[in-house]
């Protein structure tokens, strides 16, 4: 089983500098219902503009709905089944477009939305859970049958699940599982004062 | 200090449970740089669609560079100045608008935007410090004042410091700054199988 620990410069906590996204799930363990309230909980505190609370989560669980898992992963990209049909529990993140308070354009929807989303990830790794996000998806296959109402928009669909051994995957992926985690220099994102002051 | 643990129905990680959005910035408290490159450590291993890193973060520090800070603070809406002047740092989050690799648009740039900014708010919360995000500022005076490229969209405001009493904050900010923290209820935004039937 692989741990990819962060590297960073100076230390950070541990529950965000494990997580990682394998590919790698065991087909075989189910996440309990109490794990599952529980990462939704995590997602459902996450902070958003005006409190709105712009996400929708839709929780395809192979266990308790198998025909539910089969329409999320019929939406996946072929290339993502491979290893996603592996993955007990299917979940699609939606943004919602407009505000509740006002029905106006919500410019925050899918930034509040990948928060609530890394917060369910990082709850995930805290119960020793691993999760794997995908844009490769069909968004628009994923409204019909998932039956999305029009005024939102399908961000992610997020694979969660108990992690297996790195050679249980097809070969194409296994390079991929096993290699070192890699971000670009803190200096390439991260500025100073004002944009392109490198940060140090 | 307000510590305004998530009510939640059953028990999530203390670093996302603890986590709230305070105004009640110590004025005379700066960040080490130490702790500013932990924040930001933890943003930049945030996940991202392709390993892209969409996001951008501008560092205004107050006690390192303050004409820079006085930059960010003039474009936050003035309701908000009232306690962000409080804040020794004020974080621009900003996302590209096209993928790296390609050029191409990049949907998902908001999205990932949003998980690394609260990867930051989190590696904030286990430091013993606060953050607060805000929608609330001119984000084309952001652009003219931070000198941002014109194909990257600002996100949000945030502020970052240590807390203070809430009776130290405008008399219109107390009342919020000690309510009980509130989200809608799991089945109002997490759904089970397909929209609308409500994860239970």
């Amino acid at each position: 089983m692989q741990h990819k620990r962060a590297t960073t410069q100076v230390e950070i906590h541990e529950l965000i500098a494990s997580r990682w996204s394998p590919r790698a799930f065991d087909p075989d363990k189910a996440v309990s219902l109490q794990d599952l309230t529980a990462v939704l909980e995590a997602a459902r505190w996450a902070p958003s503009c005006f409190n709105d609370q712009p996400w929708r989560f839709v929780v395809c669980d192979k266990t308790s709905n198998l025909a539910a898992w089969q329409n999320a992963l019929s939406v996946i990209a072929e290339k993502n089944q491979l290893w996603a049909k592996n993955a007990p529990v299917l979940i699609l993140t939606v943004a919602m477009q407009n505000f509740n308070h006002n029905g106006k354009a919500n410019r925050f929807a899918a930034y509040d939305t990948g928060a609530a989303s890394l917060s369910l990830c990082l709850q995930a790794n805290a119960l020793g859970l691993i999760t794997h996000q995908m844009g490769g998806f069909d968004a628009d296959k994923a409204r019909q049958v998932l039956n999305l109402p029009d005024d939102c928009t399908p961000m992610a669909m997020l694979a969660l699940g108990y992690q297996a051994e790195a050679n249980t995957l097809a070969e194409d992926f296994q390079a991929g599982e096993q290699a070192e985690r890699s971000r670009a220099a803190l200096e390439q994102r991260f500025y100073l004062g004002q944009w392109g002051e490198a940060f140090k």
